[in-house]
C-alpha cells in the first residue's frame, strides 16, 4: 500500500463519483429558476435580466471592461467587434514581444480571430446580435477542444496522439451567443501542477509583477482576464486549478458543481475531480458566462433520471440576504500567510458589518487525508485514462515535475483508489453535517501570493512541493467532493499582489454562492488596482 | 499493469456501480405493482395471491414440500411448527454423522431453532400466524449476519475480528413474517471458489451424489434446500455463488438486481458485485421469499431520487406470455458439457412447441475480458474491504486457494481497476443493445455438473482453474452489470446429475425473470428425481 488512510469503518462504503441527487435545496431568495429547454442564447438573456442596471460609480479606482461593457458599445456602434479584435490581436503580440514575454496564449490565429469579429460586426450592422456576448473576446485553456486548433495539454505531444476534432460542448454553447473565441491559453502542462511554469510554450507571467507566476493550471486564463485581454475566460479546475490562478491574479473564479457544465470535448484525465471553471473580471460577467455554459442535455449524469434545476441569482445594488452563516474552520483558515490571514478576517469583518453575517467556527477533521485521497485519486484516473497514450509516451519530452508525477500516479494500487473513495464518502457527510450548520464554508482562496520564477526552472520545469502545498490547501473540497466554490479578489499583500478569498457552498448552491460573491465584490472593488501589464481594449482603440 | 483489457475509447468512461436508475420498463404483462411501504409480511401476502391455487399435479415423480405445503400443513394443525423443528434438528444431526459427514451447516443451535418453533406453535395454535412464512424453516449461508451466530464467511478467524451483532436487513425482514431461521449454512471460505471445498468447516457434499462438490460458495444453503430441509435458503451472489450451487444441486437459483434487496449485514468484502440470493425448490418459493426481503428503505441507493417499483408476477397455470425472446450466443452457450448443451437446447425446443417463444441468436463481445473485469473488480473491492483486517490476518489459518486469491487481490493497480470499470461501462451498453432485440438472455447456468470430491484437497483447499472456468462462465453480466438472473433445473446428465438452464434479465425485471422461470419449470419438473439423500420433514414426522 503506498498511502495508508485512517481506519476505516465496515459501513463506509466508496463514493465513486461526486454527484448528488437533485432536491430541492434552500435556494436564494432572490433566485429564479431557468426552463429546461432554452438555448444558451436564451439563458444568457436570463442572466442579463439578473443584472443591475446601475452606471458604474465614480469612486472606482479601476475597473475591468465588462460584457456589458463590450455589449453596450458594440450596439452604439461606435466601437465595432472588429476593431476590438483588431486591437486585441496586436496586443497579444505586443504581450508576446520579448522582453515582455507574457506566455499568455500556445495558440491563437489572428485570421480566425478577425473572421468571427467580422461576423460579428455584420451581426450589429444588421441590429441582430445574438446575445450580449456577441462579439466578447473569450479565451479557452488548452485542456477544451476548440476549432481551429490542436489541445496540446500544455504538452508537446498530446495533441499528435488526441487530435481535436470539434468544440467541447461549452464552447460550442458559447459561440452559439456570438462569443470571438480567441485562442487557446497557457497551462501547466498536462495540468499536473499549480504554477503555470511550462517548459515547452513559456511561462505565463503575472500581469500584476511579471517575475512572478500567474499560478496554475489554469495560468494563461486567469492572465488574460487579468490583463484586460477577455472579460472572460475558461479554465479546468481538478484541483484547484481555476480558483488558485484566479487568487493570484486578482480575478473572480467559479467552480460550479460536479456535473453541471457539460464535460465533453475536455481532456478527459480523470472522470470524477474535474469540471470547467470560468475566469472573469467580476462576478457579474462570471453570472453570465455560468448561464451560457450550464445545463443541456449534455451534462446529463448517468445515474440520474432528472437533471437538476437551472437557478440564477437576481443580482441587488446593495446585497439585501439576510442571515447568511459562514462556516469558518480557525486552523485551517489560518495556515496562510498574515498578509492573507489579515486581509481574509477582514473581509470577514466587513461581512458582519455591512450585512450582518456571521461566521461560525467549525471544526473539519481529516482535511490532510482528503487531499492525499483526492491525489491518488486524480492520479489513479490520470494513469488510466492516459494508459493507452502513455505507452507510446517519451517521457524526455516533459518536464521533470510531470516526469515524477506520471510516475507516482501509475504506483497507486486498486486498494489505495478504494480507500481514496471511502474517504470521498466519509467527507461528503462531514461537509452535509457542516452545511447543516452554515450556508457556505469560508477560507482564503490560497496559501500565499504569487511567488517568484526561478530563472533555472523555466526550460526543465519546478519541483516545489512547499509552495505546491501552500497553492492548492483550500481546493480539495470543490474537487473530491464535487461541491461548487467561487473565488473573489478581496485585496494585495504588501507587495500589492492580489489576495482572494473562497466560499465553498453545498451542491447546486451556485446560485447563492454567485450572490455571496458578488455581496463581496462589492465591499472589495472600489479598491481594485491596475496590474502593470493591462490593455484598456475599448478605450486605446 | 497486472492485466491487460482490450483499448479503451476516450469515451468510454468508468462505470462504478452497476446500478440503473428506475424508468418505466416494459413490465410482465400480468404483473402488479405493490404499494411501497408495505411490511415484508404485507408483501408476502401480496406475493401470495400470485400464487396458482391448484393442487399438485399426480404426474410429478417427486416434489419438494412448499412453503404453501407448510402453510396449510400448520393451518390443518396436524403439524405444528415444533414438530417440524424437532424432525429438522434430528435430521441435520443424521446428515452431519460421521459417514454421511454432509457438512450443510457451520453453525446451528437446536435450543434457538426449538424456541422459534414454540413461539410460532402458539401463533398458531392462537390462530394468528404473521404470514405463509410463519413456521417455515429458513437458512442462512455464513456470510450473512444472523442472530445469536457469529459470522464465519466460512473462515476460522473473520468472526473473531467482526463480531456479528444484530440480524442482516433481509433476516429481519424474514423473522417478522415469522419464519424460523434454522443456522449457518457451510460455504466456500471468503467467498473465495466456486467449489465449496472447505478445509475449516468440512465440503458440503451434494445430495444427488455424496461423492461430488455441491458448488459454492453457497454451497450448504442449495444443498439443505436440495436435501429437502428448507423450502428455502439465503445466499449471497458475488460471481454466480448463488446461481452454482443451485444449478449443481438442482434446485431454483434466483439473485435479483442489484440495488433490490438491501445488503446490509452482509460482510461487506465487495461494493459493487456481490448481491443477496435465494435458492428454492421451486420458483413459487423463490417469489414469496423475493417479496418478503425487497425493497425498503435499507435497499435505497445513494444516488438515487427515487427508488424502483416492486412488481409481483401473477403466476399462471399454463403460462400465457406471449411473443417472448430469448437472445442466445451461440458460441458462448455451447462452451459447456454435451450432456448440459443438450438438455439445454432441448429446454430451448419445448419452450418453442409450448409457448412459441422464439430464441433470437446474438453475439456478445468480449466475455473474456469482462470476466477479467470483474475478477480485478472483486478482488480489488476484497482487499480495500479487508484491509484493515488482513494486517492481522495469519495466512496459514487459510486453505490454499485462499492464499494464492488473496495475494493476486492485493497486486492490481488502480489503472486497473478503472479499466475494468470503462469494461463495465461498455458491457452494459452492449448489453442494453441485446435487451433491444429480447427479452433476456439465455445461457447454461454452469458449464459442468458436479465433479468429484478429491480426498487430497479436504483439508487444504482446492486450486482448480479448469473446473473453477467452467462453473463461473456464465455467471458475470449478472453480478458485473447487476442484471437479474435466475437458474432453474431442467433435467440430469448421464449420471444423474442436475442441470440449470439460467435466463438474464435487464435491470429491475425480475417479474418477467420469474415468470419464464416459471414457465420454464412447468415443462420439466415431471422429471424432478429425488436426492440420494433426502429428508421428508413434512410426512416423516
Amino acid at each position: 500500500m503506498l498511502v495508508s488512510f485512517a481506519i476505516l469503518d465496515e459501513s463506509e462504503s466508496p463514493l465513486y463519483v461526486p454527484f448528488q441527487p437533485y432536491e430541492d435545496i434552500k435556494q436564494c431568495e432572490e433566485s429564479k429558476c431557468i426552463d429546461s429547454g432554452l438555448s444558451p442564447a436564451e439563458q444568457v438573456q436570463q442572466a442579463k435580466e439578473c443584472l443591475q442596471s446601475l452606471d458604474k460609480s465614480l469612486d472606482e479606482n479601476f475597473h475591468r471592461w465588462t460584457i456589458m461593457d463590450y455589449s453596450r458599445a458594440y450596439k452604439s456602434q461606435k466601437i465595432t467587434p472588429l476593431m476590438v479584435a483588431e486591437r486585441l490581436v496586436s496586443a497579444v503580440m505586443q504581450s508576446s514581444a520579448p522582453g515582455t514575454d507574457m506566455s499568455f496564449f500556445i495558440n491563437y490565429e489572428s485570421r480566425d480571430i478577425l473572421k468571427q469579429a467580422t461576423e460579428s460586426t455584420l451581426r450589429y450592422e444588421r441590429g441582430e446580435p445574438i446575445s450580449i456576448l456577441d462579439g466578447v473576446p473569450i479565451a479557452v485553456k488548452d485542456e477544451i477542444d476548440c476549432m481551429p486548433y490542436p489541445t496540446t495539454g500544455g504538452s508537446k505531444w498530446l495533441h499528435k496522439v488526441r487530435p481535436c476534432k470539434e468544440d467541447a460542448c461549452c464552447v460550442k454553447r458559447l459561440r452559439s451567443c456570438g462569443a470571438i473565441l480567441v485562442g487557446k491559453t497557457n497551462m501547466h502542462e498536462l495540468g499536473a501542477g499549480t504554477s503555470g511554469i511550462n517548459p515547452h510554450y513559456g511561462t505565463t507571467r503575472n500581469p500584476y509583477d511579471p517575475k512572478r507566476i500567474s499560478g496554475g493550471s489554469s495560468s494563461g486564463s486567469a492572465a488574460v482576464v487579468c490583463a484586460g485581454l477577455c472579460p472572460v475566460a475558461l479554465g479546468v479546475d481538478g484541483g484547484g486549478s481555476v480558483r488558485m490562478p484566479a487568487a493570484l491574479c486578482g480575478v473572480v473564479g467559479l467552480k460550479p458543481s460536479f456535473g453541471r457544465i457539460p464535460y465533453s470535448g475536455v481532456i478527459p484525465w480523470n472522470w470524477t475531480v474535474g469540471m470547467v471553471g470560468i475566469l472573469a473580471g467580476t462576478v457579474e460577467d462570471s453570472l453570465i458566462v455560468y448561464a451560457a455554459v450550464s445545463g443541456g442535455a449534455e451534462a446529463q449524469q448517468p445515474t440520474m433520471n432528472q437533471q437538476p434545476k437551472l437557478y440564477l441569482p437576481m443580482l441587488k445594488p446593495s446585497n439585501q440576504m439576510s442571515g447568511i452563516k459562514l462556516a469558518k474552520s480557525k486552523e485551517w483558515f489560518n495556515d496562510c500567510s498574515d498578509d492573507i490571514r489579515i486581509c481574509c478576517l477582514t473581509a470577514l469583518d466587513n461581512l458582519y458589518k455591512c450585512y450582518g453575517w456571521q461566521t461560525v467556527e467549525v471544526t473539519i477533521p481529516d482535511i490532510e487525508a482528503m487531499r492525499l485521497a483526492h491525489y491518488v485519486t486524480i492520479g489513479s484516473e490520470c494513469a488510466a485514462s492516459f494508459a493507452h497514450y502513455l505507452e507510446k509516451f517519451d517521457k524526455s519530452e516533459s518536464g521533470s515535475d510531470v516526469r515524477v508525477a506520471l510516475s507516482v500516479y501509475g504506483a497507486f494500487s486498486s486498494r489505495d483508489y478504494l480507500q481514496a473513495q471511502r474517504i470521498r464518502n466519509r467527507q461528503i457527510k462531514i461537509h452535509e453535517k457542516i452545511f447543516g450548520m452554515a450556508d457556505v464554508i469560508v477560507t482564503p482562496t490560497v496559501g500565499i501570493t504569487a511567488y517568484e520564477i526561478k530563472d533555472d526552472v523555466k526550460k526543465t520545469g519546478e519541483l516545489d512541493y512547499v509552495n505546491g502545498a501552500s497553492l492548492v490547501r483550500y481546493s480539495i473540497a470543490g474537487n473530491f467532493l464535487g461541491l461548487p466554490a467561487v473565488t473573489v479578489p478581496i485585496g494585495y499583500d504588501k507587495l500589492g499582489l492580489p489576495i482572494g478569498i473562497q466560499f465553498i457552498g453545498k451542491h447546486w448552491s451556485e446560485d447563492m454562492l454567485i450572490q455571496i460573491a458578488y455581496a463581496m465584490e462589492a465591499l472589495c472593488k472600489a479598491e481594485y488596482k491596475k496590474p502593470k501589464v493591462y490593455y484598456d481594449l475599448l478605450t486605446e482603440i
